[in-house]
């Protein structure tokens, strides 16, 4: 009666969703103040008070439907424009408004993007650990998602596995920088590396391997530079969200750049137009689309999260936890402390701590630790840690 | 190297685009007043102030990550509680939150129920003339769009036509009243006898037929009731949106509705989810949703719709032309002077009328004229009207 495959992705619960709900019932329990709930990556500093102004100002002297009417299906030019001004400025690229289509965040433009792209029997490929909805999106256009085995003394790319994956059907690579769940930032030169091995390959191939990069992360990140793909490799379509950096999640913004450089620049950009077509996300919220244009370049105060990195990182190391230092993102991807991060995870549920199973990013034995939380809450976090960690035998 | 088919979609520009983007180069020749631009269905009336204090004080007075957080998938719990009310309030129905799943407005509502009822092989069904993107969205989830041929005396349906078509392959039937392009609502006689129909015939094949209802022109009828239809049908999927209602299409908000009648809930709802996770339309845009909450059941003023209606009804009906009278929506849809709808729009231009051809709502002979423009606008246009029938020898 209805597709069988639309009820399965419908009801079966994530893992992170089961946690998170276990979670609610449990502090229902024994008090929010108890529940030290590292499963979800909603950030949790609040929306910047220029947002707030930018958008009450629009409503209350804007034309209403000027705020509200349709846009062209990209999304308002004047904002496009802007928004590649600001990215120029920052990256020293040069882009116009006509590179860009603005979307319902990162999901949305990575999605219409894997859509775009797709031809039959097309591959894509990304690295363990991943963001786990990459093979819901990927599968749901008809490609297949590869996935390069983790890297794991420092979460940069295994170049050697990569290159056993690559095939002539692979069709783009998805990267996202700075990660989830490992908060690692793909540095300089794993970003020239990677470009070298793909501009070989679609040399030897004949046809273009394109960089699917994911960055709703891109302004969190401590003391690292993120590089800025599109000027390593031509074919690098650029999918931003202000999710994190204006903490707006809920508002679904964001957006996908289509550099001139790519092979074929018309080609793609009316592919991408297509697919927003047919996954009805042609012109993105509108109001969000002025706002972000008014706000384009300030940058928000995300201290709090490097705060938060710091002070889980130095507790989980001193309670005996093996971890790769988080350079960004709001994320820990520390090993667990049995093989069996599932257990491992249950087993911290007993103290309260709330940890999703690397085996979720395709990366089983690691857990992830969202600190995208109240600092007090990690402080008081830190001696159950070290409890847990007593029970392994670890650090006693 | 991409998708052909993405491809073609995104850059064929529709009928209506290329008009459109005529008009504006036109107006830019001879001035805005001197072009009478009946192509777009963009609502001119402004959205209410009652919408814009909602968002202000949202803004302005609530917590941020209660405004901008992530909500669950299906939309903020008590936004839907609150809308499951509103329409109980209006309908007599029984709905809850439950029943509710939020969307980024009517188009992705109804692509969500087309990519969440089909499997192999389905059909679904529509009558003419109708809205061009729905044929888009049902091939884009791998259905077959059969259409109705237009019972033209009234707009409602042809039955014998309508159980010609149907087959053991059809899914569902899709229904716009008030209708875009006709103007036309479906009287309760219709919507009885479609019933009727359905469930005739869902039993001799032995499996649910559904309606998808897309209703985003609901609130703008004149002097008719626009029957509600789930309580004339079980198997009803709703869909609708505020762009019209509210002014506010460049938003992306509306709703799918699930009843409980509909034959296996959980399989349908779960469905639906499913296929909102993969066309990455969960979580509709979160400030939006509180304010429709907050706004919800009150009235906007649309009379100048129905001013508009008239007064172009009763212009073009004294010009000579053929009309069925406008019951809802913003457009008339009159017959051509001649058999070649295109061109007699062709002709119509050189007198800087705009109108769409009907041949792109699957109805050849008759043409579009969209009313939510000026009045000012519509009564200048009649002397024009009159020139292009007498041109034809029309009422001379």
């Amino acid at each position: 009666m209805v597709s069988a495959k639309m009820y399965e992705l419908g009801t079966k619960k994530s893992t992170i969703r089961t946690i998170f709900e276990f979670g609610r019932k449990r502090a229902a329990e024994v008090g929010e103040e108890n529940i030290f709930d590292f499963s979800l990556g909603n950030p949790n500093v609040p929306t910047p008070d220029f947002v707030r102004d930018a958008a009450v100002e629009i409503l209350q002297t804007y034309e209403p439907s000027q705020v509200h009417g349709y846009t062209v299906a990209p999304g308002n030019p004047q904002v496009r424009e802007t928004l590649a001004q600001s990215v120029n400025a920052r990256f020293g690229t040069n882009f116009a408004g006509k590179n860009f289509f603005i979307t319902a965040g990162a999901a949305a433009a990575i999605t219409i993007c894997f859509k775009a792209l797709t031809e039959s029997g097309d591959e894509f490929i990304t690295f363990a650990p991943y963001f786990p909805e990459y093979k819901v999106f990927v599968e749901s256009v008809g490609a297949e998602l590869k996935v390069v085995p983790a890297q794991v003394k420092d979460w940069q790319i295994n170049f050697d596995e990569f290159e056993k994956i690559l095939t002539p059907k692979t069709k783009a690579v998805i990267i996202n920088s700075p990660n989830n769940p490992s908060g690692a930032v793909y540095s300089e030169e794993t970003i020239k590396k990677l470009a070298e091995v793909l501009t070989a390959k679609s040399k030897e191939y004949g046809h273009a391997i394109f960089i699917i990069s994911d960055e709703p992360y891109r302004e969190i990140a401590y003391n690292v530079t993120v590089p800025y793909v599109p000027k390593f490799y031509a074919n690098t379509l650029v999918c931003y969200s202000y999710s994190k950096s204006f903490s707006l999640p809920g508002e679904r913004i964001g957006y996908v750049i289509v550099p001139d450089e790519v092979e074929d620049f018309g080609k793609i950009y009316g592919a991408v137009a297509g697919a927003a077509r047919v996954l009805t996300h042609v012109n993105a919220p509108s109001l969000w689309q002025l706002v972000i244009a008014k706000c384009a370049g300030k940058p928000s105060d995300i201290t709090i999260y490097e705060r938060n990195a710091k002070l889980l990182y130095n507790g989980l190391i001193d309670a005996g936890f093996e971890c790769v230092k988080p350079q960004g993102a709001f994320y820990l991807f520390p090993k667990a402390l049995e093989n069996d991060d599932y257990a491992f995870c249950e087993r911290a549920k007993k103290y309260d701590l709330l940890l999703v199973p690397g085996a979720d990013f395709g990366c089983a034995g690691y857990f992830r630790a969202a600190y995208c939380i109240k600092t007090e809450t990690i402080e008081r976090s830190l001696p159950l840690f070290k409890k847990l960690a007593a029970k392994y035998g670890v650090n006693t």
